[in-house]
């Protein structure tokens, strides 16, 4: 291993920019080493605003360079798997955003080929590097709340995002609520054994012509007999909502933040504080600290996670609550298993 | 009707005592004109700690006294429905703490009593009239927050109640849930069209010994499209947890209360303050609130309620639930509608 | 003692009032025994109110009653020393608002005749039975926080109050200052030293007219070597503002509450809450306490305070503020001290 | 002027490390030139540490750089009179960590040079780019609050800082009251007049034995009739404590933050949460934005300040709180002001 870990990004949308940022400056162990986007203006300007020389439309290129150490997925979700698969057959360490794919078959074949490549392959969910997520594990983990026996899980966007973004978002389970199952999987330490899951189009008619739902509830049996809800929405009028609970055998946890700037007015109209809108703001350490793992364990051949088959995991987890919701009934998460021989 | 209205107490338990002294000293158009308890030291006591000469073991007696206007029902629960009946027949007005009965059989012939009488019937879902439940439910229809989208609403005891209770208390979600899908149905301003309840034991084994949960979510598909969740616990650690989230088109609404003393302690441990510990002190207000409205109700004819419909359909609801636990499946909550051509 | 303390009260203005039925209703051991108050349909209204028979324009009549225990004094101030002298004379334990009165030799009179006659006289800073107030005493006396070394004290009233009122306030220092004089005091466990004041006429220029000021700022050094400052206003635009912060060497205590109704609304706006906005909501629990207080006391012959003494040195503190203010430097307040030989 | 500003930082110590990393990565119109530090393993640490070539040990040669547009100055105090006087004579703009000097002939020496040269010069005042601090002084220059009639200003330092440090600091008032005069001229949009101090060592003796205080408070008078006070502690015991409140005649501002992680911990000793610790976390975004600004008016040739005269303004504050603290007695501002005819 090279004294600093030659990164090369792969998609320089809006947060494949923030990686490439945090990588040129912020990580003194990394070192962005180019960017790839299909889209060529994009892919100069954020070679530009980080004053790296080195971009292109073309990722396999930079998969192909052997003094790149590790790839940095952000593109679109269509090329994760195959991008996935080259970087690990390249053997470059891989971290990539969610989902891995859309679909199961695709995921366990990007898996099938990080395993058999021994690569190490970090997922972007990001929340388990945000402040307080990461206190509230520590901890539960340390025994301070005892037994986990609920947790309450929620998610709001400010606002939809646009139609065509949504049109191929493959839904709010797979596209938003992942992030819920993957975060309850971790707090509770436990797998999720059973889903029930109901939604509705309430914020724009848009979502029930794409058979999508924009508000939904899902509860979750853990196997450890713990029992969790998850709510989303894909607009909550107040900003970026992101709050969980859990409550254990000695104690519960919040995990949380509504005002973004430290400023109370207080007049006539009572008190009145203002709340975090944006993601980018509100998992703006996230976005760095899980970059900073990702360089540590490249650098140190850890694994710290989270896995490739974390991702899978909420990705079946979407598909239980995304058949449940059909079905109007419990679904049990074991029938979206990988078929057994595989893998 | 009288100056001022004559109200009897049935019932002089904790939560009876404490009826006895709101009506005895806090509402100026009420009179307290007598106190019923089966247990006789204790119809004693409180009617000496609200200076009062006349108390009884018999509530017959004071049901059969045209000089009393109404009566107040906060004995036990199997109980309820026939002192409702033999008010109704009296010609009283009734405030009943819920539930009515455990079965909608009981029920529905108390409501059937009250019906025929023609005389007000007020339960005592003491939520309604907590100053933070007020506030947003005057907000919600005031129009402030739009439509509404999705509720969650908690509530977690701060300690399990004893195995004699809850052995006749009707289960978790006939107990306690109720107070929720009171809550439910009426920040929501719509009915509940179906219910998936999941439950467990994971506080104590006593609860799973007696068929209960102590543990348990509930969502909720309301009539006007909107979807909630509630979820509750037997034991909270941290003391008495109530909670509601409304979220609606145009903003959203939290209401609850942490803190008890309004103060702050920081040291090296950080900053801390207390929590309302007892459902007593937390609805301290509600308790007088909801006999305050009582009495204007009795002197003025007016019906504000909660009604006794009510409380039938909260506990249709309750019922759904436990149905929908047992068979782990969505249910209906029609199928416990009222047989047509009753009442 | 008999069974019951029976308490005279003088005087049914606002607070008055509120004495009269928390004394009626709210203390077991008292019985609210007759109201006086100068002004005829004020006595009577209050009376009725309580449903009470006895009721006089004539507050000797009370004092001249054996059959009376104790008088609570809620008059206009100018009265208070004159009846503290009275009911002294009578044997009767004492409450009474403060001041006792605006001058230090109207003050040392009636507490020469309260010493003299050997009766209990409690005074009504009743912040120190403000939940808050008293859980920031238990803990300092508990050493919780170790030595205390700076009181930061804020009182803001919503707005002014009449120019008549004002008028015969005797200034802002001893109309509003006094209390946070008194609890600066309580909590150091220390008495002032030494005071520098400054104030303006900012809010309304009718303070200039009166010679007051509405705006102030006092710095206090206590004998134990401790730093405090109050700040007052008449006027805080968003409601009743009374906080204090209490730092030691091994923490600190933030005592004080700003929101009224358990309830945050959420919006584009962002977030916000009530606050509390009228001191008698802010203060409702305080003043049934210290009359709780007083009526035990009267029935156990303890001395808990604040005590007329008391009184005394929160207004010697009013007259350094006023003459430090006045002439532009430090005042010692030994210099109020009550004249050797005398008491 | 360039493309990109080209800053040499001087002084790479705690802060001036901070500032580096800023430079080098986090304002994509600046470039890191070059690092000068006295103590040479210091210089090159920061240097490697953000992948810079060049540094050195005298700032001297830096500031003779013709390729060099700017310095930003966090050596210590005794050293940012002269720096300052050398690098205005080379044209150089400044930025310039508080005090200019801990003398007011030292200031004033080093504001001719600025004044002569006509370069831009920037405290490091970093408060006023804080959000917090940022957005309540948009509000009130909005009208929001209407006219500024009190500001209540605190400080409190986590823990005290060594004796070295402390014992050429110059004490509390110029050292760490500094930020607070800064910030309440710059609040209140006005000149203070006239000050008052009281101080005490109560943390530490040792601060007698350098006769400083560890705890002070000083009232303000503002030319505008407004009232102020700031309060500081040399130890908090919970972390680093700095907040305001503005009120004005239409509403107040409170800017201040406290919790670090956002997570609540709820248990049988009521509900908890983190304080945050340290200054270059509270002021982590502060300390960036400030530079941004200051890169941003080097390149667009603005000067948005705070100016050096900002800084004389305060010091002359920290003058007059130290002679009204010795002298005990309230001191006119206007003794320390510039004399006439100088500069």
């Amino acid at each position: 291993m090279p004294d600093r870990v030659r990164v090369a990004l792969i998609g320089a949308g809006r947060l494949g920019r923030r990686h490439a940022e945090v990588l040129a400056s912020q990580i003194p162990q990394a070192e962005l080493a180019a960017i790839a986007d299909a889209h060529e203006p994009t892919a100069r300007a954020a070679a530009e605003a980080t004053r790296l020389d080195r971009w292109t439309t073309d990722p396999e290129e930079l998969i192909a360079d052997p003094s790149i150490d590790a790839v940095a997925i952000a593109s679109s979700t269509d090329t994760h798997a195959p991008l996935i698969i080259a970087a690990a057959e390249a053997g470059k360490a891989i971290f990539c955003e969610k989902p891995i794919a859309l679909d199961l078959e695709g995921t366990d074949a990007a898996l099938d080929a990080v395993a058999e490549a021994g690569v190490y392959l970090q997922i972007g969910f990001q929340r388990r590097y945000d402040k307080g997520y990461r206190a509230a594990k520590e901890r539960i983990d340390a025994g301070e709340i005892g037994r986990v026996e609920t947790i309450r899980d929620a998610m709001r966007d400010p606002a939809p995002a646009s139609r065509e973004f949504l049109a191929t978002s493959g839904g709010m389970f797979r596209d938003m609520t992942i992030h819920n199952f993957d975060a309850a999987r971790w707090l509770a330490g436990s797998e999720v054994e059973e889903v029930y899951a109901i939604g509705a189009a309430l914020v724009d008619p848009m979502f029930a012509e794409l058979g999508d739902v924009d508000t939904s509830i899902v509860t979750l049996r853990f196997a450890s007999g713990a029992l969790g809800v998850i709510d989303n929405g894909r607009r909550s009028t107040f900003g970026y909502d992101v709050r969980t609970e859990i409550f254990g055998s000695d104690g519960a946890l919040f995990v949380g933040q509504q005002r973004d700037t430290p400023l109370l007015q207080l007049n006539r109209e009572g008190v009145r504080h203002d709340h975090v809108y944006w993601f980018l703001d509100l998992f703006a350490e996230a976005y760095a600290e899980e970059l900073r793992v990702f360089v540590a364990a490249v650098a140190d051949g850890t694994r710290p996670g989270p896995s490739g088959e974390d991702a899978r995991a909420a990705l079946a987890l979407a598909y239980a609550a995304e058949a449940s919701r059909r079905d109007n009934r419990p679904v049990a998460v074991s029938q979206f298993d990988r078929a057994p021989g595989s893998a």
